[in-house]
């Protein structure tokens, strides 16, 4: 079985695990005290030209997004969102499970505009019962985003400005952000988003670790006690030094953007030989997750050997599924997927 | 300055202001547990045929609401509810502050379909990762909805049937059901709603009383413990008793459902009189919550004299607005409205 | 049955239906935006002599603290609070269930000390793993406490400066503050406590109304979106100018204090009655909530014709009760209640 | 500096890092919905002989505890601990923060007897105003406690028979339950704990594992939905076959109870080389945790070159510490200890 189903289905850089091995037996102080997170953080903060940042190590997103949003929010407040956010679908209503309303705004494209955003808030504030409201005080964006689209330098820029004139915190949602700034389209840099935001993370998880996001927190409202709600939330990893020593092997001698650039590749190749076939897309994604729409009788057979995500029904003949590419998917078997599809396909 | 913005302007029904004063003096236990709620709660399960129901007091809508939500769902369970309905977005998010998500349905017309809250609940367990979503649990209804329409016996049944099959709770909001009984488009009556959902409340805050909202559960499960999430949501009224007299006095003589039919017909008057002068409605709503569409000039010069509720824009000179008719409202306001509605009107 | 079990078995003052009467066809805004709302906060803000206060009015007490606790609160946040106070056991977990722990400390006479919250909130910082334990950020007392006892002015002044010191917000909780400030060894006046506590309430509920709490809000950053949280919680009452007009009643020509002064001259008599009985007391406390210790035979005739609460087991055949007075309370059921007890004790 | 603050100072047993480096770049499921996973959770059910148990693998402790219990209880229930339990003192509130309160009773040894637990919740039952205090409904018991005592299973007996003549879930916290099971006075094993308790886990992170515990589940009710409740609470591990490879690397060969037994020599070695100095201990614990009662001399000295927590002052020249042994102790560590405490401490 060659699975294309998620980013997430191998271990890890091997880089990392030798290096856990190496120190295995040092001991160090538990919970992000040690010296393998000061360094990752300092290490952190230099890529990110951030030197004021404060950077948490947390173990997954869904914890992170729950801890980042419950840090950030008094009780009325709630989290702008795209409909197709992570934590509006996806997330088992942590984000609520704190007392957090997910404001959820249409998109198209999983993105969220700097108009939208402003004319929402503005709306607010303008209705005569507005305590009556969840009050937005967050605004979530994840990039890439769920749908594989990334958000263009100017497009950030104006959120920022939206948010920062109607005291709203940005909030950017890292999961997948090594292939987000890995991909051609993009213009976006790592102190940029330090810059544009108020808090963001970098995804370890789906790009070359175990496990593990870097929080990093540029507002110093934010900053207050954020440990505490690690804690709380149930963040906090007694063996933190995990979390440390992989984001250090990440960072150190570029890995992190190398191995984001190999899943690139491997995912133009994969969306070039679609297109070739002619096959159309649900969105057009320019990261690491592309969306084919295909006939079900392609996708009954390539089950047999494949995994995929159902994405959505498209017609009565066709759905969409997702497709990902990572830090560990191989040439190969991009190639065997679509020689695959390529069989399968009915003839024109 | 005349009010039609809501059915809760005026204090209460004279009776029940006189029986206050005439149990002023007489000393009760608190918390509910007096005669008076007793007896309350007797002749409420005596008009709607439940003899095994149990009947709690409570002081407002949203305390309500958020009362049973809360006593009714386990953590990881949500709320299916329209898009407009009172939960969603008019209280401050008071189920996602006990932890529960609103799973939001669009609806042109504020209520929901049988067929629209089975899609939902069968897509949920239909998709492969439905455990990273929140399971929908309890669905809420309001009747007369938030757009005064009311829900047929048929479509209730049918939405109970939906519920039953698929071990949801149904809940009906019934803050100004009184109206919804009264009109001339409704067949439901209170037995039909005891039997057909698992949990409803009879509004009294909008129909005659100070305050105060009855409870009615029918559904054992539903039974148990209810008293603690009173306490615990702040429900629980010291001096129980003023809401046992409210709704003894509101249930004796028939006189919730003659005050209902009061509003009723200064509704139907008014709508006449508009429906005449050729205005549009964003809605044709049969109960005591009228939508004209009317043009900003007029809104602008009623604005004077009277009260009324935005809804929201039509295009760029007309708004819709709410008109409120209640058990208070006086025949010759509805006239005088009515003239001067059509004295600010521009001759055609 | 005479009922002394609690400070909330009757209406409320005369006065006060008398103008809901008055007012009752009155048309007014909703949710405490009415001229009753207004001239209320203004009164209170005079009796306080806190011009800048923030006034709000509420329906009852467990939904005043859990607002005024989650309004203040952040998420890693708890309220330090004597073992006895309501909000730790007789509330249902609301402030739980809201999110924040109650930090309970011993207190044998329901009273906080100064130096018992420096104590507890500089160990918190001392500890080496204080980001594991709750953030004490407020503390709740309230006067009269549970037990009857009062805050002298001295020791309110400590805890204000322990307080400030330490950036800790200090609620007080006055559901029955009328009668601690009618004591005879109360110091304290409404405008100390204004200045010397971030937030209190003044209890209707217990002293006079049929049900209400105002809230005094004087610290800045507690006023900010208090009404969200209102709402939020349940606490808006949609006719909000019952508690308007209400304390405008109570607190216009001096109502309040005579009321109370009903009570304390009703509880001397009876605690003076008991003591020339010699009967002992669990505590000695100066206010309307008396706690005698009394023979289990005694106990067992008085339920024929009283009530009473029973506060705890003193020995195999003895309890304490307690008898509460109020501004209803009539001379004759003291006197009898008295003569009944005399009657009933064994005989030296 | 050698630690012996804690028992997870180190990285995992060698033998699963090597078993994470020889699977790393298989392609897996995620969620824990992959093979590692079963096969694990099938060799636990084995060692426990619950075959019908449900078994799940989260990542820490607070966040396993809260899982659990947000997952049993309705929102007016809470949790009976010991006052030294770690969620009511160590988890910053992570129980109430998804609105729980911990019913904390007092207990000198760590421990919860069946009397006690049996006498809390009579008492609940028969106030006459129980409903206006959270409803106690799950146990909490941690074995090995936090003072290092563990429970005999005539003990565990005892409270396994309170709690299910109540309607109460026994919950067990074994963070650290190997170095029970191996400890001289245990005489329980994992299948006593399966058929006594509603629901425990099995520590990984302090025995052996980089992280992880295992959660057995066998009460039915306890089952349902139980994975929804894992990933609201963000303990969904994307990459969960990390869990099952450790668990099933620690429970094939008998590795976990090995491992476990050199923790408790290393233990008893340390234990009887400061009795035979005459140390006083804070407690008398069996297992791997030791509360030595030292002079701040001596401890000041010892800082250079070890660590140790702070437990508590036990007058003014001396504080009782905490010594962890754990499965990566070496015992020439142990000796250098010893030898620089003998040296450190006044001669006679």
């Amino acid at each position: 079985m060659l699975r294309f189903n998620s980013d997430y289905t191998e271990g890890c850089h091997p880089a990392i695990l030798k290096r856990l091995t190496e120190t295995n037996m040092e001991q160090t102080p538990g919970y992000g005290e040690d010296a393998w997170c000061a360094a990752a953080a300092d290490r952190i903060r230099e890529v990110c030209e951030a030197p004021e940042a404060a950077v948490h190590f947390l173990v997954g997103g869904t914890q992170t997004n729950m801890t980042v949003i419950s840090a950030a929010l008094r009780h009325h407040q709630g989290v702008i969102t795209a409909e197709s956010g992570h934590i509006h679908g996806h997330e088992t209503g942590a984000p609520e499970a704190c007392g957090h309303k997910c404001l959820a705004l249409k998109s198209a494209d999983g993105k969220l505009t700097a108009e939208q955003v402003a004319a929402y808030v503005d709306a607010h504030y303008a209705d005569e019962s507005f305590e009556h409201m969840v009050q937005p005080k967050l605004v979530y964006l994840s990039n890439p985003t769920e749908l594989g689209t990334i958000y263009q330098k100017a497009e950030l820029e104006a959120l920022s400005s939206v948010c920062r004139e109607r005291g709203l915190y940005l909030f950017l949602d890292g999961a997948r952000l090594g292939y987000g700034l890995a991909c051609r389209e993009n213009d976006l840099t790592l102190p940029d988003i330090a810059r544009l935001t108020d808090v963001f993370y970098i995804g370890g998880t789906k790009v070359g670790a175990l496990f593990g996001e870097a929080v990093v927190i540029t507002n110093e409202k934010l900053k207050e006690d954020f440990r505490y709600n690690i804690k709380q939330r149930g963040g906090m990893l007694a063996k933190g030094r995990l979390l440390g020593i992989q984001f250090l092997t990440l960072f150190e001698e570029n890995r992190y953007f190398e191995i984001s650039a190999h899943a690139m590749r491997m995912a133009e190749k994969l969306k070039a030989g679609l297109i070739k076939m002619k096959i159309p897309f649900l969105i057009d994604s320019p990261t690491n997750q592309l969306f084919p729409i295909l006939p079900d009788a392609v996708l009954e057979s390539l089950k047999e050997n494949y995994t995929y995500t159902c994405q959505n029904r498209v017609d009565g003949t066709h759905r969409a599924v997702r497709f990902c590419t990572s830090w560990a998917t191989k040439e190969e078997h991009v190639d065997r997927l679509l020689s695959d599809i390529r069989r399968l396909l009915p003839a024109d």
